[in-house]
């Protein structure tokens, strides 16, 4: 038997299968801790990211391994659960196998795809090499050093002026949550943490700008919060252009079209720093789960599942997280967001037990929304809990709250605290490293400044 | 005048040029803090790393940002002080000016070069791809990422017995203080952060072993803290082979000569990890300050400086740290410690001060030893402090006091005191990441497992 097959150690009916540990899978497979089956979880990394937090890592607040958990040891104690380090690349849903990218097979008797999303730019992928988007460590350490080097930079072209606003210039395309939170992250980086740091720049000349083509930031909140969102930003300096839609991006600026009131505009920002944060599409394994179902994913690629989060005509196949297009009781798509994903892990945990044992009638997933939540910045936040609309400070120790109970592990929840209880007195970032071996590659743009007399 | 020419920005005779912010630039810097001079601090970092717990981070125990420290945020309040994210490549020290990778020059008065050293594979650099070495923040995640990866790989391959053992067999070349710590923290991993974290390997299984061509661990501490060493290690089970030359190194293992009382035998340890840490040797820029100034370098490339730091010839031209060979009072090389690196520093600075006031008469550089420290386990280290031999807790008290005393920021000295008192208490290390992009770059040598069959 080749050594991929893992069919040897599963016995009887029960065995779940979970591909992805992001909010959705590990919430599935710490619901099944106590059901009689044997679990088996497949990961492409080794450890759960906090991603909610990653836009801190990107900006120098926090490290990698601080909203980080290994997936074995939040599992270890679940001794009928395996990890297993591996990319799942293919299925076939009427064997009921899933295969791997070293070539071994793993059976299941329920499966559950929790495979999440991948930053999308809309069919112009080339911009990924000079706007990075923020969904894997890897990215958040790439944005850091692309953030920290622009502004070593322009200290080292400070006698050159078009060169050094080019450098302390910060696009961030999207105004959603990530957005947001970046930029206000930003801001505070100009204005506070590096105030006393160069000789020759001062940082607060840094514009921080963020473009989305929608008229509000935070278009999803509710408008009152959004007017809220954009007051805050404008207090740290952040400015944002709505209407605004990005037609090219390369390594010296932004090309961008201002659509309003059947007006249109064309124009260019020049700047080295731009961030993607706009758009999500689903994985590539997304894309083989709807061509082996024959399912039409929806523009994102996402699955619209059956009220039991189950794929039709394949009753043991279930959906969860950004990969699951879910309605609400309005019929609008459930947010990719890890609150929904978390239910969702839990709902399709219960739902396999219940079928073990015979149950066969089962209510839908019904989402409880508990509200949305973004921060701005120190102190500052905007809040839609329960209905009721929070900004300023309330809705800042709301999300802190929320933040430090929902962090996986113990440890790291005390760390994360510390953190932030000596940054919020002091601004001082304690992650401010510019890392990376082969820095020209992932700084894309930061090659050493010509001679002018060459130019 | 090109961007790269500083000269505009400085005036008088009292240009001092630092190159490199470890222990002995830095401390140089920041002893030059209410000195009349203009400090121009060059690195091609952008942070001051600490250096001796590098380790822990190749251990998973500490993040990279954890034990450093923005080189700005340590010298912002010293106005007359300068960074430069820069690398310096040449030297001219007649017309007293350094120059830089873009093309951009500093002229000085006077130059501190404490440019370090980098590891040194003895002229088999080629194996370097295979075992790398503990320098910079990158080769600790490196190495964090070959170490985890084998538990993850030697339990995807548990029923192939051969494969599994060499996955699980861990190779430090080395017995130094850093190969010591690393063999330790290697132990507590196998035996007591991983202990339940897989279902078909035992992590305990792992076989740490210890290779070094000298007699003994620590060869150059006091012979019975060499003996207690050795015990403690043992405890982790960690073995240690002296009298053992490494001839080769490759992705599946290494090849050694046991030379011991005229008998020599040859074998080879089957494995999949190796560390590397052996030897050290003076980086490029310390060939090139040897070349422009007519001085040969000793083995490892340190260049051999005048009592009171400078080059023969070239009285404003200091040089410290691992790039100067200083002879202490029995005539032997001072190592390569922080220690060492911090005095010369301060002395330095001392000295151009000295100078600029027309105090032509300098006391010689005079080392003063405060002992020596090399950490085990947990609450097991060995000390030698003012010639007292200490080993076991009280060692490693006396460890954990100088080590939180001297981490350069004062934020990053709680978070390593809470994650220390964590995982003094758990054995959970909460920074097991297994990260990096080109993660087949990374951890050579981690190709998929061959199907049996195609052997």
């Amino acid at each position: 038997m080749p050594p991929g097959t893992l069919e040897e150690d599963m016995t009887g009916k029960n065995r779940v299968v979970i591909l992805g540990s992001g909010f959705g899978g590990l919430y599935a497979a710490k619901a099944l801790k106590r059901a009689p089956v044997e679990v088996t979880v497949v990961d492409r990394r080794n450890f759960h990211l906090f991603q909610p937090l990653l836009y801190q890592v990107a900006t120098g607040s926090l490290s990698p391994g601080e909203i980080s958990a290994p997936i074995r040891a939040v599992l270890n104690k679940q001794k009928h659960t395996r990890v297993l380090l591996e990319e799942a690349v293919d299925l076939d849903p009427h064997a009921k196998i899933v295969y791997l990218r070293d070539g071994g097979q793993i059976p299941y008797d329920s499966l559950i795809v929790a495979t999440g999303s991948q930053s999308s730019y809309f069919g112009n992928d080339k911009w990924r090499e000079w706007a990075p988007s923020l969904k894997s460590v890897e990215d958040a350490t790439a944005i850091r050093h692309k953030i920290l080097y622009a502004f070593e930079a322009a200290e080292r072209a400070h006698n050159n002026p078009e060169e050094r606003r080019a450098w302390l210039t910060f696009v961030i395309v999207g105004a959603g949550p990530t957005g947001v939170e970046l930029a206000g992250a930003l801001g505070e980086i100009a204005h506070e943490t590096l105030k006393n740091d160069f000789r020759y720049i001062k940082p607060e000349e840094a514009q921080i700008l963020v473009l989305d083509g929608s008229p509000r930031v935070l278009p999803t909140y509710p408008e009152d919060l959004s007017k809220h969102a954009e007051r805050a930003l404008l207090k740290l300096h952040v400015r944002v252009r709505s209407h605004v839609k990005v037609i090219e991006v390369d390594g010296y600026g932004v090309d961008f079209e201002f659509q309003h009131n059947g007006l249109t505009q064309k124009g260019r920002i020049p700047c080295r720093t731009v961030i993607w944060a706009a758009g999500v599409a689903t994985t590539e394994f997304g894309h083989v789960l709807a061509r082996r179902t024959g399912m039409n994913g929806d523009r994102q690629g996402r699955i619209k599942v059956l009220p039991d989060l189950t794929i039709p005509n394949y009753p043991d196949i279930y959906v969860i997280g950004d990969q699951a297009l879910v309605l609400n009781q309005q019929g609008k798509p459930l947010p990719g967001v890890a609150q929904v994903a978390m239910q969702e892990g839990s709902y399709a945990a219960h739902a396999i037990v219940k079928r073990l044992k015979g149950h066969a009638d089962l209510p839908p997933f019904k989402y409880f929304d508990k509200g949305d939540l973004a921060v701005i910045g120190r102190g500052s936040a905007v809040a839609n809990v329960f209905g009721f609309h929070l900004w300023g400070l309330p809705a800042w120790l709301i999300w802190l709250f929320i933040h430090l109970m929902y962090i996986v592990e113990f440890q790291n929840r005390i760390l994360v605290f510390v953190q932030w209880a000596f940054f919020y007195v002091t601004f001082h970032r304690g992650a401010r490293l510019i890392t990376g071996h082969a820095a020209a590659d992932v700084v894309v743009g930061t090659k050493p400044l010509k001679n002018p007399e060459e130019d």
